[in-house]
């Protein structure tokens, strides 16, 4: 394979060799279950402990409220299904900017008679925060809102809609698998009742996520088992990578406010010499992630543009990798109000750590050969 | 920490040296989204291709019948909770041998309206086919049935168990996670409509495994989202330990003939060596894991055992690690009618691919000296 540079960091990130190295004993040397009581098993345990304790400094909370998962989709269904089920039916809100693993868990309670409703955005992607106190005025069960858009990289008033929703009755839980390790996050700060993590969009391990619960939250396990995780999460410990996912969050934390501004002058960069070439940036007249660009070329097909960017050695997104597959234009982007035509163009850069400037001046001048092949293209096709 | 001679490979083994070679380019430079359409997330797809083949090989089905899961637990809660999702409530089965993660999620499904059956043991920990016969006459609509005991080893006659509750209406499924590495598994032999894996049980990472599902089992989804695992557990695929998954299997399968004759000899010594010591055997009349004795010295307390053993150097389980906190004697052995002072007693050796005979040897050595030490006091204290 070509080398290529990797503009794709909202997918996943590499794992940092510090995360990895971290990780090591864990394979074999170390390798006992941390479930078992004898010496080997009771470092096992101890690891995971340390580890849990650097994922709760990381948002803000006590190590005891953090349930690790397999991943960013299973905390999000964890939370769905888990405060619904303990919850008489009632309505489930989300919004329109929900990724995947947040809407259909939350179209599948309907199964079990939940009323589910959708709240709408703004042309900029944010959430309508009229729209959701209007849908909440009878009440409301079960809600969440997702802090930082996968695609857009928009942020959303996480506090201010938590505000509504909870004084609706609802559990409220929010989404910050995008935001985590790109923007500070402090649980108490957010006003909610449960927060989603990943640690492989911070340069930690895939395989292991987290979900951070308030005191309060009641919830049901939805794997089943031997007790671990408070009972809320059954399941052997993934160890090595359990402790990958804490070094990664202090790591994170460390290197945020250097990476953050590095990373907003580069985004910011990008953006102005996008809209000089035409393209349209979505949701730009909003608060953003400082490493997400999200935009499309009039009369460019994105799936198109994204193929010819990557033969010439730049991968990038097509928005969220876990739709990527099915070529239909962005649910966000719709809801945005943004017409289908244009939201097929969409393609997204998202720039990580290992993103030097040197490289995204090497992207401009690929876009711009590949736009006007593409252009030329679409004119002899005309 | 001083070195120890590990004899709890069925609480968790060391990852294979190769394993670990193979899953390394996934980490960092490899480590794209494989949903994501560019090349780098194309060749991630692949490698979790090949990778599925390779389980699939391993258990005789095609790869499209292998779901990745984070585990054994969850492997077993999605059978259980999946397959009740679709079929309307009746009665689930499973026996009294079988592990927490499953027998909670079948005590769970009382909450959907299922009424929940628990098959019985004879005294060598088999799982009574007669009781499963008349508790099967009024139907059936979801069973369990474990392979090969984690704690006694003693294996089942899944296809005669299968034929029952397959003809009395049920989905049939068989947790064979502690079997896997050991025994060849032949997924259309077993009769089942599904299995499930796990990987660090054979030599892989934690942190990954896989319900083996029959081409006609209806399932639903117990982690909804991106599609992933033809939309029956969605998530980002953890890539590196799917391929450490596969490569674990590919090993176990090109060892097992040997490795279970060396492992039987030496469990037969073990035996021979126990019994000489007054210990009693679980299950000695039994068709067992190669690898596995459960045994218990009348008088002798198992949790003080195994931390005079470790003292001395050597990790041994008592029972389910999953349960060992809890300090009750196992239900299993109490389901095979041995008095609770004695299941009390109870500890396990399992043995694995680096045991070798010596340690054995030093083993029974430390063994008897532990069991004097104790008995010493024992009679002191009476």
């Amino acid at each position: 394979m070509r080398t290529c540079v990797f503009l794709d960091h909202n997918a996943t990130t590499p794992v940092d060799p510090a995360v990895l190295t971290a990780m090591a004993p864990y394979w074999a040397e170390c390798a006992a279950n941390p479930s078992s009581v004898h010496r080997a098993g009771v470092a096992a345990r101890r690891a995971v402990d340390a580890a849990r304790e650097q994922v709760a400094a990381f948002v803000g909370v006590q190590p005891a409220q953090v349930i690790f998962t397999s991943g960013g989709s299973e905390a999000n269904n964890l939370f769905l299904r888990g405060a619904a089920a303990v919850r008489r039916p009632g309505w489930v809100l989300v919004s329109a900017a929900e990724h995947a693993c947040v809407r259909r868990p939350a179209k599948g309670l309907a199964r079990a008679g939940w009323q589910v409703g959708e709240v709408g955005l703004d042309a900029e992607g944010r959430i309508d925060a009229a729209d959701l106190r209007a849908q909440a005025m009878g009440g409301v069960g079960v809600a969440s809102f997702i802090a930082a858009h996968n695609e857009t990289g928009v942020l959303q008033d996480i506090p201010a809609l938590a505000d509504i929703a909870r004084a609706a009755g609802a559990a409220v839980h929010t989404d910050a698998v995008q935001m985590a390790g790109k923007l500070p996050i402090d649980f108490a700060g957010l006003g909610v009742d449960a927060l989603s993590l990943s640690a492989h969009k911070l340069h930690g391990p895939k395989g292991i996520g987290a979900l951070v619960v308030g005191k309060r939250l009641d919830l049901r396990a939805q794997i089943e088992g031997g007790g671990h995780e408070h009972g809320l999460r059954a399941g052997t410990e993934n160890v090595p990578a359990i402790v990958g996912f804490g070094v990664a969050c202090e790591l994170a934390a460390a290197r945020m406010a250097e990476e953050g501004a590095r990373q907003t002058a580069l985004r910011d960069g990008l953006v102005k010499a996008l809209q000089a070439e035409g393209a349209v940036v979505f949701g730009a007249g909003a608060a953003r992630l400082p490493n997400t660009v999200f935009f499309a070329v009039r009369g460019v097909d994105g799936a198109t543009l994204l193929l010819a960017l990557d033969e010439a050695g730049f991968a990038l997104g097509s928005g969220s990798a876990c739709s990527s597959s099915d070529h239909a234009p962005s649910p966000t982007l719709l809801a945005m109000g943004v017409a289908p035509d244009l939201a097929r163009g969409a393609v997204r850069v998202s720039i990580g750590r290992s993103t030097a400037a040197a490289q995204l001046q090497q992207f401009r001048a690929a876009l711009a050969t590949c736009l006007a092949g593409l252009r030329g293209l679409a004119s002899v096709a005309v």
